[in-house]
């Protein structure tokens, strides 16, 4: 997808180039791009039909000798959440830049400061992708407890009849699930949870008043506390490396980790050692410290779930996004109010 | 487990066979294992502590001769759910037997016509099963939606640097889950459906006046106003193959099946054609018609999950099972009040 590009887009492409005479929809806004994202990538022709897509990632050109040729008027971007980061570098080369557009709800990619200093707005896709993390934090969690992903595994390679017995798993009802983040997906999470007859407990920056759950004041005592860990909560400078050695051994030898929120929240190096020598009963993960690469250690362990970094992607969520994303693009364009802005002030 | 024995249960084994000298423990009350289940497997110690267990896997004869030699007195036999059947054959060959204990929820390899005729009392292991039977129908529906198995694959198989993009799943919230067979595992199963925003609706042998959920009078019914599909009726002659051509292309193109009932309730040459045709979007499957064996075809399928009957096996459930089976045990042999009797009615 988006790399085969129809004779239509081409049109476009070359116009936007700015290698030959101005073709019919010279007139439509300009949006950068620096690099595809899932989103971009399924709806493109969404894109091209109201957008000047600016392709930085098919120009041969170095992106600084790009941006300066071509991307000096561009007011907007539209940036993936997985690999582009948007510094303070980037900014200097973009002298017109007045809105990042994230396709995902996530911002840590993004220099907020920086973007505050130019006075540059931020946009995510809000809400709509918690409930889809939510339901697959649910099944990570399925996932390791019960094995699932091993046991599909053991009967693809035709295991079953030969070695009969496939593990036992572990139960999920009367569990102790401590949630890390109790935003949007925690309590989404918390809810399914209770329908298993899990008793939820969390840490946040703050005690939620709203909430009915056991609220404990730091990660490491809701760890000693809990059979099960979910991290949800957003990355910051204040949540790199959250789940630490002290945190794993808290939850100790029979606990299991979930991540579902970015993988720099978990110190990973540590919590390989942690699976490798048995110190935890087992993990499920969404997110990696450095994606897409994982550490090829976990590769053979029968107590993981790893899962590339899909925790929010289904096609009726990213349906919705692009909504959002069309949405605030429309308002920045006509001089209205972004409809999912994010707040640069931390 | 239950292969090897040490000299203790060797003790038991040599006296059950007949051919030593009585030695202590001869007083236990006879139990019969055709074939040892996974929770036999798990307890033995605990069977051989407290019954002379006849281990007809273990020995040479061919079981009509071992049966005719060493179990003519046996009042009960303990029954795995997955390949041993009790027939009415059977039975002939156990004239004192007056107790079939089945080690899972599901009688349907037992004739309990032919055990009514006799007045041999049947019982299973109650509700224990049915909460992890329910979580792990939840797991499976996340798993064929969500493509969390073959993601998982995929990471393992180091394929994310390289390909890339994984394909997006579907978003539970807002499906309609037609459920089949609304007992205790369909009931606990729609509570936790309800908690990921599905919509439940049901097909019983009758409404059930407490649901407040839809009722649809045929599965045919159910499988045209249903995305999805949850098999969880338990085998009769009645739901042989109650999941037909006609439910199927009821369910169409984009619908997806659940199974976690037991195989033959699935047509399951006709499931395995839709399958690879492309005539519903996808399955997960916990059961099969031949278990161990599960058609080839499938597994190289990206749209189905495959689990190899663990439905209902935790280790905490399996704790469970054994105190009701041995609870079972216990009052047959004190001439007490069966806990969990099967009714042999139907």
């Amino acid at each position: 997808m988006g790399k085969e590009l129809n004779p239509q887009t081409n049109g476009f492409h070359h116009h936007l180039n700015g290698d030959g005479p101005p073709l019919p929809g010279g007139d439509l806004p300009d949006l950068l791009v620096l690099r595809p994202g899932l989103l971009y990538k399924v709806f493109e022709q969404e894109f091209l039909a109201k957008f000047n897509v600016l392709k930085a990632f098919e120009s041969p050109l170095p992106l600084d000798k790009y941006l300066l040729r071509h991307a000096q008027a561009a007011r907007a971007i539209l940036c993936e959440a997985i690999v582009t980061r948007i510094t303070a570098d980037l900014l200097l080369q973009l002298p017109a830049l007045e809105l990042v557009v994230a396709d995902g709800t996530g911002v840590n990619h993004i220099d907020l400061a920086a973007c505050r200093r130019r006075g540059i707005a931020v946009t995510n896709t809000g809400d709509v992708f918690s409930e889809d993390t939510a339901d697959y934090g649910v099944g990570l969690l399925i996932g390791v407890m019960r094995r699932l992903t091993r046991a599909d595994a053991f009967v693809r390679r035709g295991a079953w009849p030969a070695a009969g017995e496939f593990p036992l798993g572990l139960k999920l009802r009367g569990k102790r699930v401590g949630i890390v983040g109790l935003g949007n997906i925690g309590t989404k999470l918390a809810k399914r949870l209770e329908a298993f007859g899990c008793k939820v407990s969390y840490n946040s920056r703050t005690k939620k008043q709203s909430a009915r759950y056991d609220f404990h004041p730091t990660v490491v005592d809701l760890a000693s506390h809990s059979d099960i860990l979910i991290v949800c909560c957003s990355l910051t400078e204040k949540t790199r490396h959250l789940i630490n050695d002290g945190v794993l051994s808290a939850l100790g030898k029979s606990g299991i980790l979930v991540n579902i929120g970015r993988g720099p929240i978990v110190d990973e190096k540590t919590l390989v050692s942690y699976l490798v020598e048995g110190k935890i009963a087992g993990a499920a993960m969404d997110v990696y410290e450095n994606e897409p690469n994982v550490p090829s250690e976990l590769f053979g362990l029968d107590n993981v779930v790893l899962s590339p970094h899909r925790g929010a992607f289904t096609e009726e969520a990213f349906g919705d996004a692009l909504k959002i994303v069309m949405g605030n693009l429309d308002a920045f364009f006509s001089n209205s109010t972004l409809i999912t802005p994010v707040s640069t002030n931390e």
